[in-house]
């Protein structure tokens, strides 16, 4: 790059890292990880989430009794009010990249729009 | 937002604007939109392309006359210089805006790397 676009990234990155929703989730991680019950139903949740993401790269069907398995531990975890307020947390932030990407994709759809 | 990233992001926005990588795709659709040739090649070949996106969101199938169809014209676009150098300018600034998520994702993934 020509013209360096790293010093406003970086400037970016640390007004983000000041934002409410970024402050949410550091707060919301940390009461998940201060609470046992919470902390284990996430960790519960999170290992299904990746077996099962393993399973559909590799093609692989997954029995019904992982099946039940997974969308019982997915129940209990969303039924934390702790697991629930960080999950909330997380898509709040996400909803801020998304808008990151959304600002620098319009001058790239307004070229397009052109043709 | 307490903090706002806004001016930050506007600040970003403009020096993306103005990298190598923005403004070689901004010359190279400009060389196809000056080539008719190049440029009913590049319509053709993104008509097929949203064609095929409806149909997939469908769930519909492509009739075997639709898909040689499609990669025929997949093919003489891609044998295009012009339509070939502006979706290699694409993808490099599609990895700008992908460096930016990187940037913007890693002191999210430190908060779940400690959980
Ligand atoms: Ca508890
Ligand atoms: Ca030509």
């Amino acid at each position: 790059m020509t013209v360096n676009i790293y010093d406003d990234l970086n400037n970016l990155e640390a007004a983000f890292r000041k934002t409410t929703e970024f402050t949410d989730v550091l707060q919301t991680v940390e009461e998940v990880k201060a609470d046992n019950e919470a902390l284990e139903l996430f960790k519960g949740f999170r290992k299904i989430q990746l077996t099962l993401q393993e399973k559909q790269m590799a093609g692989e069907e997954m029995v019904p009794e992982e099946l039940e398995h997974a969308q019982k531990t997915a129940q209990l975890a969303q039924q934390n009010p702790k697991i629930m307020k960080m999950l909330e947390a997380e898509m709040k932030l996400s909803g801020v990249i998304d808008e990151v990407n959304r600002v620098l994709m319009k001058p790239v759809q307004e070229i397009y729009e052109t043709i």
